[in-house]
């Protein structure tokens, strides 16, 4: 048997994930065969089978894939010292996932990888596996950026007393809507979640109360 | 021909939405079929088509009608003068959509209902008639959000210099994104946002700079 490098099993198996997210953020999971797979990654069914069982498995990696992007976003953005304001942070998470020139499973244009990510979501509530590989992304994400708040609380910069993780959550959920809405709208960029969160940051609560 | 009272034409078109609520949410839209929407309704087919043509127009019914309980809980929560802060506008709108008690299609829960509305944006990127219906509700949402942003803005309470707009989608990604951990995790309740919200406002940026 012909010795296989390492390259060549990361190529094929990039070659395969790129060519069913092109698919399924096309047709839609549930429009889209392991046929259709096959016919737009341009390989064997025997090639192909040989990295995924199939279709779940697909989208099991594409997922993971996308959770990793947001980690690995908010890792570099949350490296600096003092750490940037909630409104630089998002932005450059977001610009990091959706930016021009990001590199995106499959080629896939900002709104059709965000109609994948929104696929996802919704495979998720029908699905043990998915749940779980999400879950456990989604609680190392929350314990992450409680930690930067908690940073934002030690700095003087944060200072109601609420829970870190609240706001932590609260953070998630703004770059969520952001998929929404980019995925069903199409019409959304980074700047309106930095000036927004900039304008949230600036009410002052003691002037209504 | 017998002539039917509008409350019973009112009380059918409930009965065929609140069991075909149920179906979807329990199997996914892909995976219930009309016949399977006759069933858990409980009517005929005859009965069920003189209301709706099909799946599609089921889920434009009940995707309308989260849209128009969103538009109303905020409508009711904005009322107040001075208008209700972030925080609390925010978690009266949850609450009026997933409180325990919410009358909700279907009697569904609110994990359940939470993942019917995600279901809802999955289908809107194949479909170009819940692409209209959700972004013309979409879009007299964000102009209403941005009304009551304009307000805090004229109370002196938010200061920072950026698009009236760009706070109110960024509120609204908040909501979204509340409803897609609700779905995906179901361990969220709307104290989270509110005290999220609560910390963010609570940010001094310029003891950051």
């Amino acid at each position: 048997m012909a010795r296989v490098s390492q390259e060549h099993l990361d190529a094929r198996r990039r070659q395969i994930l790129d060519g069913a997210a092109r698919a399924f953020a096309r047709d839609g999971f549930h429009g889209t065969s392991m046929q259709d797979v096959l016919k737009e990654v341009g390989l064997s069914a025997g090639a192909v089978y040989r990295y995924f069982s199939g279709k779940e498995d697909l989208i099991a990696a594409i997922a993971g894939e996308a959770v990793g992007g947001v980690r690995q976003a908010f890792e570099q953005a949350s490296r600096d010292s003092p750490p940037p304001t909630p409104d630089v942070l998002i932005g450059r998470v977001v610009r990091s996932l959706f930016g021009d020139g990001t590199d995106r499973a499959g080629g896939l244009d900002r709104r059709a990888y965000a109609g994948l990510i929104v696929q996802v979501w919704s495979e998720t509530l029908r699905s043990e596996r998915l749940s779980a590989t999400l879950g456990e992304a989604y609680a190392g994400l929350r314990v992450a950026w409680a930690e930067l708040v908690g940073a934002y609380r030690a700095a003087g910069v944060l200072t109601a007393d609420v829970p870190d993780e609240h706001v932590a959550r609260t953070l998630i959920a703004v770059a969520q809507g952001y998929i929404a809405q980019l995925a069903m709208f199409g019409d959304v960029g980074p700047e309106v979640l930095e000036s927004g969160l900039r304008g949230l940051m600036s009410m002052d609560l003691q002037k209504i109360s």
